[in-house]
């Protein structure tokens, strides 16, 4: 853990600020192992102090090298007073993060907050190689778990129970958790990208697009693959072939150095020029939150970096009549990508 | 919907503000419907404007009564954009959900925000008849589930295990999902208020702290009970006296008009009494979000209204030796208190 504090010491000499508050509770937990909903992180020099509630006290004991402080649930006045008393000088605070009404209280302490965003994320998304072998195992899952899928009938059933076989299946094959609730869309709904699975049937005949992930030791994994009910009409068909094309030729590009920005505009430009339209990103990073940096989409800046874990997830939808998503997650390195989704791209017929 | 839009507009006319940018996007299904990770509404006079981003266009297109804009996912400088062309004079904002980061790109296209935290929060406190019958119906899962859980073996179980038979439970009777992971604390674990079920096995002799909640149509229930394992030493048998007694007194005077701090102060008082500390508030609102408004703690003001949903859950924990917590889910009358956890609160053993 200490190796993370000491990355962020050197990335707040950089930005010259003396002290920084971490209020985010994924990047409370990157720093010092300690979960909860509600705790605050304070690196001063080098000082690490922990402030949480009395429903976590018991728990928090037991983090190393953190000075703990137990704060009112509510933190305010609880967190500003112990802002005040602990801070010297400025400090940083995670300005992506904290809300508009907790900045107002915090300041009106007198204590003078600078921000900073994305300070701890940056850093978490250059993953160590324990995070990288969590995310591996997560990732040979949802591989098991589709091995197993498609020896299911699907067809007449609902989406909402195939999306619940598919959590039942993930944590049979030994995850902690799901890392979110399964996607599954068939027929029109698989031309929404985030389609919630409800009560429809699904039918002969249709594509069906089904997005899961695991979670190991907190660490997730996120894959997407598209799936036939028999034989599919030829739009469909060819917004599969055009779907499979941009992501191998995405996925082809993935190295450290790459530029982001360049590697979404490779699926955008194979999908555009099929004269499709393009819905969402290529991809984002993934860690202990299923969606965090690096994105892959037009705004992004910057470049992967090695240890970078990304999805490669273009999607072509025709609206009303169903959709297609090919996703694998992919770990950066220097001479190309690391794929971790082991599960066929070819075109798979379910019953 | 309407209706809560309509009410929304009372508040602001109240609050003196004539726009109202609605951020939080749980906010953003109550006033309209609509679900999604990243959505914004701004309400003017007669206007609801919804906008999101190219995900989830098409979704958005059948909600009805609000114009749609499509912005770029980053949302700035698409809202911000967007925001300066429709917005009339200052415009109030969800200060207690934006973050600092947003409230600066958004400010900077000069458009004149107001904070104002808890508007939409205070209105979904209050919940409709429709809404009541969400909520039941995923307090009565609650109870079916547990019902089903007195009949299994426990000891020598992980918690993580039966945590993962109480979720299957809860889908097998009919919920939607889940409402928060269920907590399963034993031993030791049951001394701390937000354990998250572990590889621990289940020993006799001990407390069981069981906390868990089912969704119907979005609507959460909240429950826990503390079951033993065979016989309890005295001092285990002794606060689960203390916690049945400090609940029973606080949900006695649970009514429309009852103090929200009174009501924790009783339980607290209970608890002190018997020489032990108390870790948490007495309770929360329930909803869309399985903590919401009202909040029952020594830092809430006001009272309480009829239609408030509100757990009633005193805590009584020995640091290293076991914990006990009971937890009913109730909605605030004017005559007193519906309860809507029906299984009992006599100590229940399991083998």
């Amino acid at each position: 853990m200490n190796g993370r504090v000491e990355r962020l010491r050197v990335e707040l000499e950089r930005l010259e600020v003396g002290s920084f508050l971490v209020s985010n509770p994924v990047n409370v937990r990157y720093l010092t192992g300690f979960e909860s909903s509600n705790a605050f992180v304070l690196v001063q020099g080098e000082q690490v102090v922990l402030m949480t509630d009395g429903r976590y006290a018991e728990a928090a004991r037991s983090v190393q090298g953190v000075e703990l402080v137990i704060v009112d649930r509510e933190f305010l006045p609880g967190l500003a007073k112990s802002l005040a008393e602990l801070s010297e000088g400025p400090v940083g605070f995670e300005s992506d993060h904290l809300t508009v009404a907790r900045y107002s209280d915090l300041s009106s302490t007198g204590v003078e907050l600078v921000p900073a965003a994305a300070v701890v994320l940056t850093l978490r998304a250059v993953k160590e190689a324990g995070e990288l072998e969590d995310i591996r195992r997560a990732a040979r899952i949802v591989d098991d778990v589709l091995v197993r899928f498609v020896s299911e009938s699907i067809v007449g059933r609902s989406e909402a129970d195939v999306a619940w076989w598919i959590v039942q299946a993930i944590h049979g094959e030994g995850a902690d958790d799901v890392s979110f609730e399964p996607t599954v869309g068939s027929g029109p709904n698989a031309a929404l990208p985030h389609h919630h699975p409800g009560n429809r049937r699904i039918e002969a005949g249709e594509t069906v697009v089904v997005d899961l992930g695991a979670k190991v030791n907190g660490y997730c994994s996120d894959c997407t693959r598209t799936f036939a009910t028999g034989d599919l009409p030829p739009d469909l068909r060819d917004i599969y072939a055009v779907c499979q094309a941009a992501q191998a030729a995405a996925l082809a590009e993935v190295r450290a150095g790459a530029d982001l920005r360049g590697l979404d505009a490779i699926a955008r430009m194979e999908i555009e020029a099929s004269g499709n339209d393009v819905l969402h990103g290529l991809g984002h990073g993934v860690g202990l939150e299923v969606h965090e940096l690096p994105a892959l989409r037009p705004t992004a800046a910057g470049l992967l970096v090695a240890g970078n874990v990304v999805t490669v997830e273009p999607g072509v939808y025709l609206p009303g009549r169903g959709g297609v998503r090919i996703e694998d997650l992919v770990v950066a390195a220097d001479s190309g990508a690391e794929v971790l989704s082991g599960f066929t791209k070819e075109l798979t017929s379910l019953n």
